[in-house]
């Protein structure tokens, strides 16, 4: 059982709903990852700690970036949370690595060589 | 420029069209892989040089399996060919591991694990 679910519940807005490390499956984290735009949002990530959804540059309309982020958040691949007027993103590279040994890395190892 | 595309078609029929080395695409992958059924045929070709459909014990009727083999071929993650009136598939691993290192292993090994 993991303690992930509700991390941020005591920040001044409601936390969005994740999935803990053990419920990650992996045909949901592929197709999470099966889109060249949430591939970009994830090589943005995994060089940052945090990145609000506006500091990323996509060539989107902010209703599908925000499209994105969700099915990003709700694979598992990335933490998601409220701070103000802001949502904080991050990659959620620890479960990832925990879950699917190599998954993540292979992933970036190949957008990095593309 | 890779030559795989008419491999086999010395063979007796047609054989269907794959994807080069070089245009096998990381989402494309990642897509063909984000179902569970076509997970299952992964790992059974990964146990195996060549498997026909029908050797392949997946709960789908005969045309959903055949739109899962297809997606896969299309992907660049088996190769199809015609032998007399069966289609013989087998996995891409050197070409998959060539465009992307590790990828298909970290798949198999998560799916060893669960």
């Amino acid at each position: 059982m993991s303690s992930l679910i509700s991390e941020s519940a005591g920040g001044a807005t409601e936390s969005p709903a994740h999935p803990a490390t053990d419920e990650i499956e992996l045909a949901g984290v592929l197709q999470a990852l099966s889109d060249p735009m949430r591939l970009r949002i994830v090589v943005a990530l995994a060089g940052e700690a945090e990145l609000s959804c506006k500091s990323i540059d996509l060539p989107v309309v902010k209703s599908t970036c925000t499209h994105h982020f969700r099915v990003l958040r709700e694979a598992g691949v990335i933490r998601q949370r409220q701070e103000g007027t802001s949502r904080l993103n991050s990659l959620r590279r620890a479960d990832l690595d925990a879950r699917f040994p190599g998954l993540l890395e292979s992933v970036l190892g190949a957008l990095r060589d593309s």
